[in-house]
């Protein structure tokens, strides 16, 4: 169990289930193979999703992984799943479509066991639309693109793990850093991470993370932005950004969220 | 100076200038007639707006009332502003566009010196998009209307001053519950709060609001929430919301927002 908050760790979706299972198995390394983990499904309409990740889970030999059958807000409230919680080491939240998540866990005892479990070690892992609901800002859905347009991005109140980031997710596969700036052009205060498939985040508690995964992770930072037009611009505009900084991650980089400064992979270092 | 935090003070637009005052002046005396008042006139396109505030309190009896002029980012980095927001007791956020505020300010170290500011002590204000950007959770824009409906209302990062409310403001006299219902529709933790024009909320540091006008506050409560239909409706579809809890609150009522209990006036409560 990690000293203090545990890793929040994003996943891009379409993680491999097979093969290497780099991400899942990294994830339940972390979670220590004596572990327990439970599964959220309640992001997915497909029966058998909390079911396919016991089994990978089983797979790579944690002690316990089960799936919570959470799929109305009253179930949100039930004290055995969320005695479940309490004795999980990780917890993992399937895809499907965050508003599902959002509108039957938020504001539920669920979401704040979610919230506790998080502050007193335990590490929380979300892929697809279960990575967009980590955050406190959560793009709820969004038109593809590769420049920020406005009204192109919808945000909604997430599950509040972290506010330093927004997320985005398949990220490369649907063309999606248009929506991301424009989700930034509101407010450039948080850092901008998009997620390819089968690409995470391990999120420590020092707030450095650490890249995971076969595609690329693309890191916005907007602090030293200069100007955002947002407050003036009309429906489809293209949104003016000056200033923004960029960063492309693969597998081994890191980027502090307090310094903001990127490294890449100790490999790639040495051959510089 | 408060012991803690700050009040955090919405107020719902239009608010008296001249006559009565009651809200600027609660807020002056609050800040300690004694105390001098930062005007942040950010949001507004109108020049004059920083000056028609500074007049206003100082004819209320204020030492100082001083409007920063804050209109670009790089603006919202210099050290003699910021210097001036450490010496106010009270700060006030004008009208104008919310996504001045936002795309100007967030993320800057005026963004920084104001929630310190808050936590500190010192009383925060804000009327119109003033009032709408104070919270983490911003209210940008939206359409018209008295139901929920998908789409409505886009949501942005504000201030962050608290999360647990979500403001609307000109709140009857644009009939904007139905786009106050869909920002609590995609995730019901926050409570909704609803100003109408010359109307205040004067959050305190125990977390317990006071109403303060000649208009109502509204209280959408979602605590109880049993459903939303959010995660599948699509674009101007109603919204299917089932469990509200709502409160009319007049001037002198009163709201905690820890333990969602509400009160009518001292005086109604007499009578009753």
């Amino acid at each position: 169990m990690a000293d203090g908050r545990g890793y929040i760790i994003p996943v891009g979706g379409a993680e491999e289930k097979i093969g290497d299972i780099t991400i899942l198995r990294r994830f339940a390394s972390l979670c220590d193979t004596a572990g327990r983990i439970a599964i959220i499904p309640t992001a997915s309409e497909v029966s058998d999703t909390g079911a396919r990740y016991e089994t990978v889970f089983q797979g790579l030999g944690v002690t316990e992984a089960r799936s919570l059958p959470i799929y109305t807000r009253a179930d949100a409230e039930l004290p055995e799943l969320i005695a479940i919680l309490d004795q999980s080491d990780g917890i993992f939240l399937t895809g499907g479509n965050q508003l599902r998540l959002s509108t039957m866990i938020g504001g539920t005892s669920m979401a704040k066991a979610l919230r506790r479990r998080s502050a007193e070690g335990a590490h929380i892992a979300g892929t697809s639309a279960g990575a967009a609901f980590l955050c406190e800002h959560m793009i709820a859905f969004g038109r593809e693109g590769a420049s920020p347009r406005a009204k192109i991005v919808t945000l909604a109140p997430g599950l509040g793990l972290t506010n330093r980031v927004i997320i985005d997710q398949h990220f490369r596969q649907r063309d999606r850093l248009g929506r991301l700036l424009t989700a930034l052009a509101y407010n450039p205060f948080a850092i901008g991470i998009g997620l390819d498939e089968n690409t995470a985040a391990f999120i420590g508690p020092d707030n450095s993370l650490e890249v995971v995964g076969g595609g690329a992770l693309t890191i916005v930072d907007t602090s030293e932005l200069e100007f955002s037009s947002m407050a003036r611009v009309r429906k489809n505009d293209p949104v003016c950004l000056i200033g923004l900084k960029v960063h492309i991650l693969d597998h081994g980089s890191t980027f502090n969220l307090t310094t903001r400064v990127a490294a890449p992979a100790p490999a790639i270092a040495r051959r510089a």
